[in-house]
């Protein structure tokens, strides 16, 4: 079947599409989704691509070649095409058997994640693959097999060190930037961390965002190298390296609905501490009624999965059971949290003691966990080390490697929530408070956000200052208030 | 957010599809997948539609619009775009409970086909939702809303006839034909019988496609009121009216994996029975190592199914169990088919008996089901109407105001396939020879396919003819060569 190219100007990155009208996909027996196999006639080159059908838009004699497509095959005017039929990639098959509720090999999850990465299914194929993995569970040895997959089929960052530390937290609770005074804390004690975290998707900031606003976060492999050995680590972007390509992948079509099937958490946490050689590592779960997990026994029968699973990968693991019940530390939203770590790290008297005590913890945590700190003393180096200022030295450091960059500083609008009647604050409700920094424009405006004044046991007085809403947008500021009720997101118990 | 609209020149139906930048989606907190609402700043006018990321091909500045939406957008050159965030349709929270093994409620069901049949749910959503009811199945309850809820949202042809009848092949036996022989003895009889039918999806030709070689079967709903009121009926394939619209955009995403969940596939096919008004239905279930269903066992088990979901619509349904071992008549592919049921009806000395046997039975059944014919005195006037040339003369009538065609003959290029030696035939394989004929290009080329000569039980010669196969392409018959063995998909057991 002989075709004329018309190029459609949409690049699709690795995923190579031809576009066909319904009549001549009819005459082919052709259906949308089918894998075609693309020839330029000039100079013989083969590409195997996935067929949308339009509807009679083209001339039947015309197919459409989407840009990534038109680049790889060397299209010019006046080239002709073949379209053939492609073999299904093999990966449909374990797709179809997992769906059906049966246990994956080692080797059928290989296939399967390898194809994700070559882009060689589409999406509706990869939802299927979801769908059976959300609905049948992964087991342990499934799990342990996708992640490794994962890790196999992207790029690697390799550290020779003994212990390379890493930290990684079960989200949910706004302002949590413990990653920012950590690594500091723990690159300054010579140990090697090299974190890549997540930027927001559904909260005002990932530490993605925050430590955006103060340095580049898109180094590459080769930048990050560099950096790991000046500074012994970084706090950077996943996105700008291909670690765990297939994740990212399989994350487009979990988004949809919002799937977080188990197996699959565990094996893209794990395969981002793998890929990047952590040995070491720490898992934060942090519990409340507005966290992902809701309760101690859920944070507790999580962490044990956590522990097995480490265990199985012969990783160096241990659990923290947290409290997620109001916000750590005072910023929300990316120049705020910002703000808040650098007080922190400097340990003025703006330094956010919740923020330190936690991040003391986790770093103490690792720091015994590497064998820098003996049992029970970590806690204690941990404090000597940002007291004496090495990890605000350190932070420094790293931002400058990192590239650093102009501060945006905060909204240049502003609006305080004042409590409404005087007593005690029981209760914060956090998703609420998220919710108000991203309408006032958090992440996308890195400068909106709240900056927070008081916290649960706080006795407050009616009038006093609950926290102060930033920024650019006063359209932005005005949509809060159509948004709040009094006392936003705040419980005050009445004084009797 | 303001953006410069540039066309894109693929045309998707009734999805409409925004494309941006990765840059300007980051930016913006966008993901593939969302639903955005896109404004005609000049004409004001609103569409929602749904994002496409595409890798900084186009400047950050400027947004993708595809024919469909750039069409209904009444988009001019220098026109300027806004673009907003839409919610998600309701029926993704349905969805996700399916998916979380829920039982669906009749409304959950009707705002998800709406919203299936309004192009509101993409792809990667109705994927989830196919996924869930393979996955968790549905039950009676659910399978009759969803049957009522295509029905409700799709075009349907209403006939106030006391008795509508129509039959349904669950498929997967070559030369089938029974349709164009019932319809034909039905309507003669005076019974209205609406038929509509698939085109091949995997096999060597559908009834839609074998039809399409005598007469057109692409008429519109008008069309077939007209066709209905002259002739009682008419045998056409489904896709020229949209009738259980939603049902064909479910197929599009079971079809890469091929999934039939259940009550999908009761709802699927009451839903187009009940969309052209029947009332008095007749199923046949054929079962055969190569069939659908393989064993009688399974046949009745299925069979129960249809008569309960029938009895719940309230319809007067029957099943009936058939051999499916081998083809009926002789002709297999669309031209071929055609030739083989017109000798039938011409009752000539070429008309094969087995069809000759099975449609008297299907149409028999019916005339008894709708009152035309006693108890056991069906079978006795189907084949009265037939003898006496009113089923032929019927389908000349249907042909002409369908529209008739210029037959297109058989395939100039033939192959005789002959016995390899001498004794029984005890087994043909049904899937082999389907590949054969879909080798020599069936149903794409409707000329193509073969002519069986031998069935189960005849006694052959070494050299007698099992079959012959017709192609317009030397090539395609060659390629038949390489895939076969001696005696193709025939099974003969030698004289002792």
């Amino acid at each position: 079947m002989k075709f004329i190219p018309r190029h459609i100007p949409v690049k699709t990155g690795n995923v190579y599409i031809a576009v066909m009208t319904e009549a001549a996909a009819h005459s082919f027996d052709l259906h949308e989704g089918d894998r075609v196999v693309v020839t330029n006639l000039r100079t013989k080159k083969k590409i195997t691509s996935i067929l949308e059908i339009s509807e009679n838009h083209l001339p039947d004699t015309t197919i459409g070649i989407l840009t990534s497509l038109w680049e790889k095959l060397d299209l010019k005017r006046g080239d002709r095409i073949k379209v053939g039929i492609a073999e299904k990639p093999q990966s449909i098959q374990y797709i179809r058997k997992k769906l059906d509720g049966g246990v994956l090999k080692d080797n059928e999850i290989d296939q399967i994640v390898k194809d994700v990465v070559a882009e060689d299914l589409s999406n509706v194929e990869m939802t299927y693959f979801v769908s059976g993995c959300y609905t049948h569970g992964l087991n342990d040895k499934e799990t342990i097999s996708l992640t490794k997959a994962i890790v196999r089929n992207g790029e690697r960052l390799e550290f020779k060190d003994k212990y390379v530390v890493d930290k990684h937290c079960i989200g949910g609770v706004p302002g949590n930037r413990t990653t920012m005074i950590v690594v500091p804390i723990i690159t300054a004690a010579g140990l090697k961390m090299p974190k890549t975290s997540s930027r927001a998707i559904t909260s005002p900031s990932g530490t993605g965002d925050t430590m955006e606003t103060l340095a580049d976060v898109k180094n590459d492999a080769e930048e990050l190298k560099k950096i790991a050995k000046h500074c012994n680590g970084f706090i950077t972007w996943g996105g700008g390296v291909d670690l765990a390509a297939a994740d990212d992948k399989m994350i487009r079509v979990r988004y949809p609905l919002k799937l977080d099937p188990e197996g699959m958490l565990f094996a893209s946490i794990m395969a981002k501490k793998h890929s990047v050689s952590s040995n070491t590592v720490l898992i934060d779960i942090p519990y409340g009624p507005q966290a992902k997990v809701k309760t101690v026994k859920a944070a507790k029968v999580l962490g044990d999965k956590f522990e097995h699973i480490g265990d199985l990968l012969k990783m160096n693991l241990r659990v923290m059971i947290s409290d997620g019940k109001q916000p750590i530390g005072k910023g929300i939203g990316p120049a705020l949290e910002a703000i808040d770590v650098m007080n922190t790290l400097e340990n003025n008297e703006y330094a956010s003691q919740d923020l330190l005590v936690k991040s003391y913890t986790i770093a103490g945590t690792l720091l015994e966990m590497a064998k820098k700190a003996k049992k029970d003393k970590g806690y204690e180096m941990a404090k000597e080390i940002l007291e004496s200022g090495k990890a605000l030295t350190q932070m420094q450091k790293i931002i400058n490697y990192q590239g650093r960059k102009k501060f945006c500083g905060v909204g240049k609008f502003k609006k305080k929530v004042n409590a409404s009647m005087s007593g005690k604050v029981i209760e914060i409700n956090n998703k609420e408070l998220a919710r108000v920094a991203r309408i006032a424009g958090a992440p996308k405006d890195p400068s909106a956000g709240l900056w927070v004044e008081a916290k649960i046991g706080d006795k407050v007085e009616k009038g006093d200052l609950l926290y102060t809403i930033y920024s650019n947008s006063k359209e932005k500021l005005n949509n809060v208030d159509d948004f709040c009720n009094k006392d936003c997101a705040y419980t005050i118990k009445p004084k009797k």
